[in-house]
């Protein structure tokens, strides 16, 4: 993968990859992958929501995608996205060489997957997928420096108005396959290279707000308390046994507790308290937020205080195509001795893929240390090279299961 | 006690008591005091760190002092303070008409014990004391305008470098009174009007730093996580438990936790926790803290994060005088039929006369709801009365006391 260390030098500085969307390094990585399709046939296309797309003409129109993300976030790291696209480039090109396939074979390269600099990610795919609803807010984001995030895509050729044409890029499109760095800890830990992802989590998050009574630290005795504290400690406690009950690959975060009114002399009056859960069974999902809200009443009980309970945002989760995991799983096999299906926790384009009806199925490789969106992400060169052949036999057979169905 | 309404109407307005030191609302409550002393007898004079001493010529030089502070916080409550200086008030006057008092009866008026205005309490009495031991720093408080402690005190007639030479005030100086609301629940509970005070808490503040691993929410599993937050949630739980074994009327209070980096998505990596510990026994207190201490380290080790130690201020617990505490038993006793001995947690003038060796009391009245510091706080009528005779009672006898020893 000579291809990365390239782009790495071409688009990254001494705090990592710089290749935000809508930038002009970001255009400076379009380039790059353009000149990297070169030779293999494929037409290069920009859409309405500037997804840069290569399509090999196969015998029928049905469509197999390979897809990634070439931008990143700011101070970010060298494959996150960007080794999804640069794989695709080897294994559409290998097919190439090949003689025209049975159906088209195309290779997308999404835009603002990330949304570093407006704070929306899954741009490009959210509006191919036809689920980005959001006009009117999108309208409305402005980056740091106040630049509106309509006038900075008409930089790059984008008319906000228009971008769900892109739509009609979707309506050929057979199965869908991306690779991806895992982002987290997991095949390290089993020392596994590769892994076959099931899906993306749902995910439900929370503000329980908790009301006690704020009370001097000298003056009033234990049992006369009511700690909004103890409240919160209690929940960032059971969490975990709400996790180790459902199972699953289970995951709750209390990500942030603020106390008020927070000075050392005073008991705590108030405590807001975040919490973060998810699954990838919707069912599962439900149950885990029920047990911390039951809980959390139970404890509100105990303390003698209140809680209230808010929902902030949620998502059901995302399940990947059978067939395509079957397919993943052989891929991985065939080139790493062991297979591994695990979750995804960060949501990525091909949710959004998925979400349109599409087949889909993602293959992660190992992260080092499961670091991520820093300089300091990393990967085994080894494990580069079994993610790309895992990639390319993944392709050959969704091909051949393409062409079976066409036919 | 209609001199606590008349005060009330002249110093407070729809947010409560506005007697805020170093302010003219301040020097009217001051002119109110010469005001209701007069006729008595007793020469006034204002010392050098701004205490209003009156003072009732005994047979001996040799003082009984009756204290208490004027000023408040603002939007205070209509008790705290004034209180023990009108009831002063009716004491030196019923001694008055008693004819010449065997040793001399001084009422002092301590000037900022609150120190609402530059956030250092107890001024006047730590001048008085010799404790006040912090010129340098005392000379760079400003107040929210900007305008320094200096310049402010030096607008009523006091020279921050002079205010030292209050010390002589307590030369002769034989036994020191103080009533005061309660400012917390527990007569209250007991349904007791009136409290003897063992002596001021002993203080132990801690700020414990529990540093973990930040990590996304979505793709860490539970079991490869260090979070920060959970070591803190531990030791806010745990702090109850150190309470009810060290007993004697310990407590101990988290006032506030700081989680980093505070956000839904991810494990918190920092937690900046306070811990707030009292007791009247200095062992306890260093009992209750050392547990505090294992139990954090004990927490960091099975949390799999650090947790650093500072000590943020102290303060050793201050005994009242055995003797004078016998009195105010009495005292209580024969005007509420019920006595009951409890420590202080707030610290208070008293605290301050006691450390420089002179033999102290003080006497608590119920707080209605244990509320103080705003416009709530409030006793009931028939307390307020009691609380008067009860520190006449005192005044009595530890003249008598007084007496004794002179002659």
């Amino acid at each position: 993968m000579h291809a990365l260390e390239e782009l790495r030098e071409l688009t990254g500085d001494e705090n990592g990859a710089q290749r935000v969307a809508w930038t002009n390094v970001w255009e400076r990585a379009r380039d790059f992958l353009r000149a990297q399709m070169q030779g293999t046939g494929a037409e290069e296309e920009i859409d309405e929501a500037g997804n840069q797309w290569f399509t090999l003409r196969g015998d029928s129109e049905r469509a197999l995608l390979i897809g990634g993300h070439m931008d990143s976030v700011p101070n970010g790291g060298w494959l996150d996205g960007c080794l999804n696209v640069l794989a695709g480039v080897e294994v559409v090109r290998r097919i190439a060489e090949d003689g025209t396939p049975p159906v088209t074979v195309r290779l997308v390269s999404w835009a603002d997957e990330e949304g570093a600099r407006f704070g929306r990610s899954l741009f490009g795919s959210s509006a191919a997928a036809g689920s980005m609803q959001d006009q009117e807010e999108l309208r409305a984001l402005k980056d740091r420096d106040g630049v509106a995030l309509p006038d900075a895509v008409q930089e790059h050729g984008v008319d906000l108005d228009g971008a769900l044409a892109a739509r009609s890029q979707l309506e050929h499109a057979a199965a869908y396959l991306e690779l991806h760095i895992e982002q987290g800890p997991v095949l390290e830990s089993m020392d596994l290279p590769l892994g076959v992802v099931l899906g993306t989590f749902g995910v439900e998050r929370s503000r329980f707000t908790w009301r006690g009574q704020a009370a001097h630290a000298g003056s009033t005795p234990m049992d006369k308390r009511r700690d909004a504290l103890a409240g919160a400690a209690k929940l960032a406690l059971y969490i975990r046994e709400i996790a180790a009950e459902v199972g699953g690959g289970a995951v709750c975060t209390s990500g942030g507790v603020v106390t008020k009114p927070g000075i050392v002399t005073s008991v705590v009056e108030t405590a807001e308290q975040l919490l973060d859960q998810r699954h990838l069974d919707a069912e599962a999902l439900a149950r885990m937020l029920s047990m911390a809200r039951e809980a959390a009443d139970r404890f509100a009980a105990e303390e003698n205080i209140e809680v209230q309970w808010e929902r902030i945002w949620s998502i059901e989760p995302i399940l990947f195509d059978e067939t395509l995991i079957g397919f993943a799983d052989e891929a991985v096999r065939e080139v790493a001795g062991t297979s591994h299906r695990l979750p995804s926790g960060p949501l990525h384009d091909a949710a959004e893929v998925s979400r349109a009806g599409i087949p889909t199925v993602m293959l992660f490789v190992q992260s080092l240390r499961g670091l991520s969106h820093t300089k300091l992400e990393d990967t085994k060169r080894e494990h580069l090279e079994l993610s790309v052949q895992a990639l390319d036999k993944l392709a050959t057979k969704t091909l051949a299961w393409l062409a079976d169905r066409t036919a």
